[in-house]
């Protein structure tokens, strides 16, 4: 496979290339390979390059993806490369945009993205609200005018990773129709938060703000299969369950009635109304309408839990964490992704061998 | 009736005693008194004074108070004055409690409430607060040790009078099993969210991390109904609709499953573990069964959303209203309040004959 003489691992934990296994995944009856972290980067990486984006976007962006392909959240992983590659294509996001820094006050920094990716224009701000977080004890990241198409997990578990509480909010467009309403008005609008554990990886969720994933309602349709209630409406504005009628003119509900409604209007009034960007009902994409992204923004909340009386925030976490699993929560957000990496650190990262033959078709110009 | 010899409103827009009227409630056939706010809040505070509370103190809760009942939000209203009057004779809460504050960053206020009320404290802390938001651009109180019986939405609403986007979240103790789980674990752990608007007064939700509040739970098995699938579980673990079940030693379950579990364990990573007070299930209230409080945390997080470049926020607020209005919400978080508050204005707040008797009999020591 000529993308193994390319895209050598060069982390201690990657596996050589002459590591590199095949097996079959049993459930699915597919050929799996087993690769490593650095050499996925550098496949995507070079598809993206190849598709315009500069080496250092390319480089943040193959990081992220291949991040969450490692960690088995494969909604945001390879799978979706081939959306990055038509939306270079398409030129709605700026590929080569150079984020701007603005040091509104003390505490709270404002990025101009300058319609690049999301992931990026937060590379370029961290130091800075590294900087202002220790200096100030809390901290907020304000990005505008910005493109999110990856999982939020990985914006945040860094910052948790410093002993930081890390929260982050973003829209998106509008496919989500409010509680009591009937129109396509919120974005997914995801939102997450990262805690520091004194025992081991930090506690993270990640979580949209729809009562199903767009791509699940997409996987239920092509399989003929009904969602449950409650997950949208039709286009007249009717509850269904036919995945279909949903995606044909209708909305998806929000989560939790009206109470996760009011979660996706805390994601605008933060993202949007907050960094000074676009709600999602005002995204408009008519122009590109190859482009799987949307012009929007992204909020980050960082607090520093040692500074003052109280120091043993890791500590009390796994205190939470022992209390829940105690109560019966035998699984907590972030443990699959947990297992995932430390599977792929051991074995490299399962890929299907047609998705990397995809890929790798894509880095060809194929 | 002796009370209206005490309680002479002050305010210009309250009803004076000889304005006083009483008026049927078609709808439940009781009589109606309609009394002025600071009527209300003179009584109400007479009886907090006359259980233990400081005068201070007792002003704060008892305005606290009058601002839910005034506004419709019945269940934070005069109807927890009994709990107050049962928790203040108890002892687990500290009546005379004097805040203390730690500056512990320039953004972060640390507020030890020494076993006091949460509201109190919040009050106390004010000033610092706006301080440190005007310096900083984003600031973060962080109450602990503290009772917080009131409703969410009252500690935020004055900040986005202010101009600021206020957030305020509260644990509680242990009624809530977390997604999967099958114990009483989470409190109903509520967050608001206040943001100014140019047009008007602000947009404000207040909602708890309980598929439902745990007083409906009980009107229900009162009135021998069925609560909807998704309520709670019963003392065996098992899903039930029978209200009774889920009080007689079984648990109430998060609104929209594993992601409303998830805002509830956010509201105790923020409110417990970053406040540095006990986490709901922590929370041990066995030597004062007639207490109705928990000694527990509060955060709240102020954003001042003028600060840099992007100033129009209450605007942009009035444009994401406008636009859900459009996309079919015809009524948003707090609509309901504030055409309580504006019919009060012009009316008196509207108490039953019969509940207005009860406070005064509790206000004579009765």
């Amino acid at each position: 496979m000529p993308y193994l003489v390319l895209c050598v691992g060069d982390r201690p934990d990657a596996p050589r290339p002459d590591s590199q296994r095949s097996e079959m995944n049993a459930e699915a009856g597919v050929k799996v390979i087993r690769i490593g972290f650095d050499e996925l980067v550098t496949l995507l990486r070079s598809i993206l390059e190849r598709h315009g984006a500069p080496f250092a976007i390319a480089d943040i962006l193959a990081r992220n993806c291949a991040t969450a392909e490692r960690d088995g959240a494969e909604s945001h992983g390879v799978f979706r490369i081939p959306g990055y590659v038509a939306t270079l294509e398409s030129g709605y996001v700026t590929a080569n945009a150079t984020p701007v820094l603005e040091d509104a006050s003390p505490a709270l920094l404002r990025v101009d993205a300058c319609n690049g990716f999301a992931v990026p224009a937060l590379a370029t701000a961290r130091a800075t609200a590294l900087d202002k977080v220790r200096a100030c004890g809390v901290a907020v990241v304000a990005i505008r005018d910005s493109h999110h198409f990856s999982a939020l997990w990985i914006d945040v578990e860094p910052f948790a990773r410093e002993g930081l509480v890390a929260a982050t909010f973003v829209n998106g467009f509008s496919r989500i129709a409010p509680y009591s309403g009937h129109q396509r008005f919120y974005g997914t609008n995801p939102m997450a938060l990262a805690v520091p554990r004194q025992s081991g990886d930090p506690l993270v969720f990640d979580q949209a703000s729809s009562a199903m994933a767009y791509g699940d309602i997409r996987i239920a349709a092509r399989e003929g299969r009904q969602v449950p209630p409650g997950t949208g409406l039709d286009r007249h504005h009717q509850p269904t369950t036919d995945p279909n009628a949903i995606l044909d003119g209708g909305a998806i509900l929000p989560f939790g009635g009206h109470k996760g409604s009011s979660i996706s209007m805390m994601v605008e009034l933060f993202a949007a109304a907050l960094c000074g960007g676009s709600f999602s009902f005002e995204v408009n994409r008519d122009a590109y309408p190859t482009a799987e992204t949307s012009r929007s923004g992204q909020l980050v909340l960082l607090i520093d839990p040692s500074r003052g009386a109280m120091r043993d925030y890791a500590a009390r976490v796994d205190d939470l964490v022992a209390g829940l699993r105690g109560a019966g929560q035998s699984r907590l957000p972030g443990d699959r992704r947990y297992a995932h990496r430390r599977d792929a650190a051991q074995k490299g990262i399962p890929l299907p061998a047609r998705t990397l033959a995809d890929l790798q078709a894509l880095c060809d110009g194929k």
